[in-house]
């Protein structure tokens, strides 16, 4: 969803270049061990994180892990920082780029989880190309992810979500997780889950939410 | 579903020897060639046919296959018997049998199509071992489908749908279709629909349906 421009957000950014890295030049490799205080930690990496109610409250509930917001919209980034200043989240940094630069961004074998969490569904399929679940962008996080690192996956879109299971599945990767009624799965599951700002909003409406964990193999 | 015992459909299932295999011996082979007037046309087989609107529409949308409907229940079969007597289904063979038994009655490689059609979901955990879907199923599915012949899944049951699609992923096998909501698919994949009584009634209610179909690749 595209937001509508804040200036203060930009403006937040713009005073924050230990927090955010605004639009980075895809040539240049960014050095993380400059930015996260101990980088032998596992990093966990969320591909569009909108307003960043996800990001920000899993990195809160996990100090010993080290988390990136990779995040296209500025106003949205500003939105993230907000919060991460608020709640001092150190172990959180803001990465405003394209997803499709991801492998310019972090090295091989790097992460240990991707969070892809209600993707742009683009459901027209001259634009199957731009779904972050086609196979140029599971080539792309299967290069980052460390063996046996792990996609987390959740949309309301069934479009996008039928898409999705068939395009990994072929892709050749191993299911640890599916559901297809995420909100009405056992109640650990349920507890365990981290809402989204979409997500709420969609699930109060009684739609389900469709979920997907997969992972590479340990090759 | 079980069936309240109909007197007139186990005397028919009787009377018709030759239309019906009534719990045959699993120890003795079957002689398919003495049930169907070509054996050497497609065989499609549905696991668990229930009153049987599903298979016999399709008999009779297809009369160049042989197909075999498998009900354990002796009513349910009798039901499929007497829309195969009234629609002079030459083509359609029922076999009232366990579906656990499936490859004493089937040759290795002789099956194109399986059909499971809102199988019994066992929602117990301990009971995972019954559902059709199970990888001891799939096993026997694998051995009685020839090379590249597809499993059509179909359920309005969200836990029995959740674990299919990782059962079957994780056996390794090729995705080529996948719907969480098919009845609101495009109108090509809606109008080839043939709905089953179970379904017809849930879809009517709102209630998704959901569709995966699958083949085991043709090494």
């Amino acid at each position: 969803m595209r937001l509508r421009n804040k200036p203060w957000a930009v403006k937040l950014v713009q005073e924050h270049p230990e927090s955010v890295l605004d639009r980075p030049d895809p040539e240049k490799q960014i050095d993380w061990s400059q930015r996260f205080a101990d980088c032998s930690r596992p990093l966990e990496i969320e591909v569009g994180s909108g307003k960043g109610h996800f990001i920000t409250t899993l990195a809160e509930q996990n100090p010993d892990k080290n988390f990136v917001a990779l995040e296209l919209q500025v106003t949205a980034a500003g939105m993230i920082l907000r919060t991460k200043l608020e709640k001092k989240l150190d172990n959180l940094q803001i990465l405003c780029a394209d997803a499709a630069d991801i492998t310019a961004f972090f090295a091989a074998n790097s992460a240990d989880t991707l969070y892809l969490n209600f993707s742009d569904p683009w459901p027209k399929t001259k634009h199957e190309k731009r779904r972050l679940t086609y196979k140029t962008f599971l080539e792309k996080y299967k290069k980052i992810l460390k063996p046996g690192g792990q996609i987390e996956f959740k949309t309301d879109n069934s479009g996008l979500f039928s898409y999705s299971v068939a395009s990994m599945n072929n892709y050749g990767m191993h299911f640890d997780f599916v559901s297809v009624d995420l909100h009405h799965e056992n109640e650990e599951i349920v507890a365990k889950n981290i809402e989204t700002e979409y997500e709420h909003k969609f699930a109060a409406k009684g739609n389900p939410i469709y979920a997907l964990h997969a992972d590479f193999g340990v090759e």
